[in-house]
């Protein structure tokens, strides 16, 4: 299989946030993004391998930034690193204010799909190469998380975790 | 203001896995669980604090179990451990066989919310009092996965990380 | 098929009331509750059943206590009386208040369901022995609320329908 | 306020049975068609009295033929009495065979709605004048079924129920 | 086949406009409008076919008015035109006051479907024949329409469209 | 105010298609589409304008490709020309196939949006600048599509419509 690169994989979802999605104090559900950056997710790992693909683990993710009610939201997902039949999706959620324009930061988010058959067995899916830098920082950066991922599901010992370990012991 | 325990926060959402629900090969997607889990916990953080909550972080989650469409899923949530306006909660999620009734366990998921008044600014919660086995254990597991969130934000220092170094060194 | 109890086919959804679920007052449709009651028991029925459930009829429900948006609403659905391949299904609604934590009932209903085959076709379901006294006091007034429906439906004449005619009399 | 006629409030909801409404055996949930019937019966209840309307209650309803997907169902409601600040709304419900055209009665529902101001207190409602034999023959019964519903909710004695208890003892 | 009359396929949507469904300034999404009628339409295209409908096309619609949050919407679909496996949908839209109870316009338009069957192909539906005043200048005028519509799709050169040509030479 | 590009307000909407978005054989309804697009379009609309904007009108839409569920089809919206308030928006969608990754055209459609102040009432926007190839042609052709849509809203008289007339004499 030949390589592929982030650009693509690259999928982008651009909505409006309505009231039906958001709390009392007029804010979108955290729940809401996690389920539309899912779809942003599957889409790209879709692109990439091709195949039917599943969620298979979500990073951790913070919500720093409130989103308020008819906000317009982007979000953005690409294939940050490929293993063997399992995906890391890098995804950059962006809003903008209405009257100036102005595009912030409201969130990351890193999600890991497998390809699967129809029966639901994984399937090889094609190497990733990064091009631009921030590409290959996040490339490099995907083997540590996919340790801390085995670590935290205790398939992993944490003194084996060579690249995560570096990380407390600078 | 008095403690409460994590019983007093506990909430059931108990529902079916419909079509527009799920994937090609017919299981939930990942995203709708996640969604259905944020609905569970911001029930369970409002029930401890009685305050307007938000979501906060989503721990690593990891879906190791398909959920075929027309399950019967139960997502418990209970508030594990109380900070000063923040709130972790725990999330168990069963799902059960039609035919010989057997509940298995899907998915266990850890969100993190905050307190806060009517302009947004965090608020004192109650502190939480765990009483079984499970939630002390799961008490005493909050403050290394707080260390790990402040890390992962860049908000810690790696080698301050007491709690969390500690896992790493054993 | 040994007997179940209601315990057994206990059900509940938690959940928040919506903007897109309210009237032009602020207060939560009958109809989105009755759809919400549906779901939670077909589940209790599924799960004192094992088998694929179909609702066959709903009695009177009386909305006595509006809902107002963003309360959350509890849903409980347990099996009160099981028949040859139907069985009656009791509701309790309750609503808590944010700030005082208090709870309240806020409707009570009974649906009835029947259990099928793939074909369709009505199959026997297991007994149903209650325990507490108020599951006692249902279970009996189970026989007086089928015979309503079969006199209601053209399917019983009034003057047979001994155990209601017992009640107009007293 | 001059009377009005069941044509006058006649509302009529049609639409198709979707994948997302229906059961493990490609039926319609019954409580999908109970919200849609509440949908009509609150639109016909506000075009009889130009208020605000809210449930108040809906009558025993037998759900007597399944409702394949991607069936035609045809809700239609009218007012079928009024009394002082409440109405009754009868509901018929069709669905129609795609290849012969033919229409069947697939329910029958009856609901009572209850006019209010801003404040959600009850307001007067213009009388209702029945036109055809069937109307009569609803608005006649409605008054037996309000009886019944005084007595189920315990505020009316069932020996007082003169119109109820002659039903008993034909 | 024989032939049908607009009424035979007369398909009516009644329904409230909810807050999912508004824009910030409180008025119903164009696109909500254009996905209900086009629902109505496919019914209609359906009762007079007899056979499973795809859109083809929509004609030019224009928003006059805007709807607001909490009004009663009507569309009322009719066929307006049969050709060989196309049938041309008239939709009419009324909103009514809630006070006054005057209904007035809101839009009309013009969708276009082909019958089909299971595998997609085209299949011959019944002509239409007009009846009323109203009927008989939309069908007259549904050729123009048919067109101007293969004109726009490039499948028909101007000048051939003597219809349509008559309507810029008058 | 400055001119924009059509690129400074490209819109993307990439989603699948769910199974309670379609047909009996599995299409895509066109009313969802609409809604799609209509989305879009209000974005883009939005970002020329960085005001509240509502859909004025819909050109003719053919729908020429059915769309299968599960696919992934990617809407693009751009402003191609502005007028004193209104804007109108040129919508290209695409799908694609999973197995080849091939994408192809499956519709256009050119909604018309007009920027309001917060009582409704028109405000100016700032002109479009088109840059490519493309771009430039869909301006040209815009003036005429305006006419065409006065022409049949009554609100020109043919004979003036030059640009149109041209195109049916040459």
């Amino acid at each position: 299989m030949s390589p592929k690169t982030p650009k693509d994989s690259c999928t982008i979802i651009t909505d409006l946030v309505l009231p039906s999605e958001t709390n009392p104090i007029g804010n979108m559900f955290g729940g809401e993004l996690l389920a539309r950056m899912d779809r942003a997710a599957s889409i790209a790992a879709r692109r990439h391998s091709r195949r039917i693909v599943v969620t298979a683990s979500v990073n951790h993710v913070a919500f720093n930034k409130m989103i308020p009610l008819g906000s317009v939201v982007t979000v953005e997902a690409r294939v940050s690193r490929a293993f063997t039949s399992s995906m890391e999706i890098f995804l950059d959620v962006w809003i903008e204010d209405r009257e100036s324009g102005l595009k912030s930061k409201a969130n990351e988010a890193i999600y890991t799909f497998v390809a699967v058959d129809e029966m639901g067995q994984p399937v090889k899916v094609p190497p990733l190469t990064p091009e631009t830098d921030l590409e290959k920082e996040r490339y490099e950066a995907a083997l540590r998380r996919k340790q801390l991922s085995l670590v935290l599901a205790g398939k992993m010992k944490p003194e084996n975790a060579t690249e995560l370990k570096a990380l407390f012991l600078r």
